[in-house]
């Protein structure tokens, strides 16, 4: 009998909390919501294979639950405010992106959550508004299976023609943990891989290849059925018995509707506080 | 170490095809479809737990390839319209039922394929349509969880106001085996137990519980993620590795919503074509 | 040149702030929004053609305004506290229906409400809620054209199934006075008829064809071109230049979409308020 | 009594269509279908303020009708290759953008359209697909008022990402003439003006301004009121009863939903059929 080579699985993840690492994070509740924070430097994102950068990390527990939707709306708010204040960002014009599928419940977390932001850019370009708002722009891109256009093309060709000072990204992420699903916002400044999660490696979003600010928002809201199914094995010394096309199924909460819908309320609801100033 | 009680979980399963039976199946080739019938007697539905009737399963590969969707269409519009003529209902009076729940997309093959049934009902109150037209009305209860009435409340509540001579309810399906997802249709007239493949028992729709012919149309687009991980570790003295809430986790392919999005075609056409004598 | 004959042409109108009514109105304003209060009584309806009942009409500014909109949210929810309490309804069950067409924009506003209703019909199946908490089921059962289904067939026979104490009708109407489009919501325990505004005639849903007191809520978002023709020319000693087919065109504000989606809000908003009693 | 002035209403419209032209037009009748070609050069196009330009109209009758439907998809995919031969396109890249407002039913031509061309860019990009197919993007960029980005600076953008030979845009179109309304599809190498026909002046999309083919394919699905109004009026020595704000309603036929249903699909498929070479 032979052991599983774990090496011979690489697996994607987008969140830095699958990762364990003994760096100094900074740890915090705040509204029964655990704050993470690390900074991720150039030697540790060669190890464990992550961008350098920041990565802000809310874990909550059921979103379903109206006080605690409430209390991760009042955290999120309050984390990106201080982000976009030690960024120098507070003010500035913003172009808003919701990454992923509107037509896959488990992927539509980008498109939903774009729905419901608020924009001002085409009101700035009139006329001006009261000081608390910031010009807002907002695009969902769409899958590239579906347009034949990266996404990263339709949002450069954008910031080339309409020049925001940075930008938020919001995308559903996929975990190596099914106890992550639904339960982490995780905020960097190290931009995204649209789609990294499900394994269609695409051109990267971030400062380095956009050239302004970018602040990605993810959550995960799947995890690869390989995935899953190397870790229920891990302790065993039992054969490989992963199907090769394992990879391409996904594994996500029955009521995914339902929470999705929940989660896209907070990040749009956040995103609008922070940009606009619209609560204290 | 313990063996794995496999009886101790039980999986519900909707298709016939996920159980090994010895009985005597009716199995033959058209246009690349394998077409298996079988009945199960009150026995054979006893020991195997699932309704006595009539099972008709279309197996197919990718219905992403045109000529297979369109091959599809064809064996499926023939198996309907001896079906119905079978048990006397060609030209008869139908209401067409679109189980599951638009929002989350491997449960809206249903609703996504009412959407495309052509309805004549409405028509026929008024006038007298061609011969070749049957009346037909058609339904999506949504879900339970959203409505707070079951399906079964909605369409026995119509079925005494509208009269109609039979039903045809489609449904997304659960299988225990990863390879039939998005691979077969099951026709039968045995009913159907609205939302049983994940888990929620809900009152069975049935001629017996109806009243009136009740065909079955359903295709499995879902496994449970616990199905696939007892699966996997069949073979192996394993302890029990199952955490008890993935039950709760569905496991899907990641291009189900183009899949979805086919099969939904193929499914109404082919009503439409068997209602409507669209096509000979 | 001869005189329009006006009594040709017989307008349907769902609103009763359409017609010049000289009886004992009660009129208040409440947080800028202005409450009219009538009662038609058997004589006055033969008169006016509107069923007798109580009307309640709440007039208001723009509801894309934020102040606006929670102004009317307080006083929605007030008034059919008030209604409720009057016919003995407080934590009894109902059934809220949203009639209308979700593919039409202006014809949405029944469907969009239904999506944000609170359901806990399910839940007091199973459990008992918090005493605040009544049993709400809810149903969006389709246009007649698209379901060969009359709603009225729908509601009768959901009724019968689920025995609700009450229900609540929600409809987009039609005006004669493109002042009232998207400025009024009418509430009344007349009934109502569907699709009535737009000409089609269908069995009326009321407590005398349905058995259960029925609280119908409107909202004027179209106008028949020919009436908008008609009324623009009343004052002209001009010949009858209406075409015949303007019967069939519809008019509504340029920004429906948006005004939709704030009033689908509202309603939502002050229903699932005054059934749950979510706020004080 | 005073004479409308009805110049000062400037009326913003289309369709080549609306106005009375006296130069030469080539009309033939295929299919039941009548074609009229005009090329209107600099001088016409000052004196009735359209660009200057090729535009070819194909007038029908009740698209909801298969008979008519299914000759419109032959002479449009008819005459759009004989556009793509004439202009040396065939077999070049594209990027087919579908201009308007998913949520207000008049203006989802466009992103309706979208939903169903075949792109194939993507997989252009790692293999060769079959001779027949060309190089096929898409993109439905929203509206200004909900985006806050103009269509032509996310068009502008992506053409100079992705770098297509031409583009074909979809947009709903006003008419002044009701009669036109969904009876009517106008194909130009002349460019669009997003949004003109309501009203709402935006960046031009045209070869000049895009330095690329921009073919144009347009359907009147709306009338302003005004323009209906005025006209109705045209032979009547009355007043001036025009409201002001009559400029910001929409006529449309009742039945819409059904008709933008119908007519995005005849567009998809001819232009799915030109750009493919899927049928002969």
């Amino acid at each position: 009998m032979h052991e599983i080579d774990l090496n011979k699985i690489i697996d994607r993840c987008d969140l830095v909390n699958d990762i364990n690492i003994s760096n100094s994070k900074i740890t915090y509740l705040k509204k029964k919501i655990r704050v993470e924070k690390i900074n991720i430097d150039k030697n540790l994102s060669k190890l464990i294979n992550k961008r350098s950068g920041k990565y802000i990390s809310l874990l909550f527990e059921d979103v379903t639950d109206i006080d605690n939707r409430n209390n991760l709306v009042n955290v999120l708010t309050s984390e990106l405010n201080e982000l976009l204040n030690e960024k120098h960002l507070v003010g500035k014009s913003s172009l808003v992106v919701g990454l992923g599928n509107n037509l896959s419940t488990p992927d539509s977390l980008g498109p939903k959550t774009i729905d419901n932001i608020i924009t001002t850019r085409h009101l700035f370009l009139t006329s001006k508004l009261d000081k608390n708002y910031s010009s807002v722009a907002k695009i969902s891109p769409g899958v590239f299976a579906s347009t034949g256009i990266e996404s990263y093309d339709i949002i450069k060709g954008i910031i080339k023609e309409i020049h925001p000072n940075f930008l938020i990204i919001i995308d559903a992420l996929s975990s190596t943990n099914i106890k992550n699903v639904n339960r982490i916002i995780q905020i960097t400044d190290s931009g995204i891989d649209p789609g990294s999660g499900v394994g269609n490696e695409r051109k990267e979003l971030s400062k380095k290849s956009l050239g302004i600010e970018t602040i990605a928002i993810g959550i995960p809201t799947v995890v690869n059925l390989h995935t899953i199914v190397r870790d229920l094995l891990k302790d065993y010394n039992v054969e490989n018995v992963l199907k090769n096309d394992n990879n391409n199924y996904l594994v996500t909460p029955k009521e995914i509707d339902f929470v999705i819908e929940k989660l896209s309320f907070v990040l749009s609801k956040s995103i609008n506080n922070a940009l606009h100033k619209l609560t204290k």
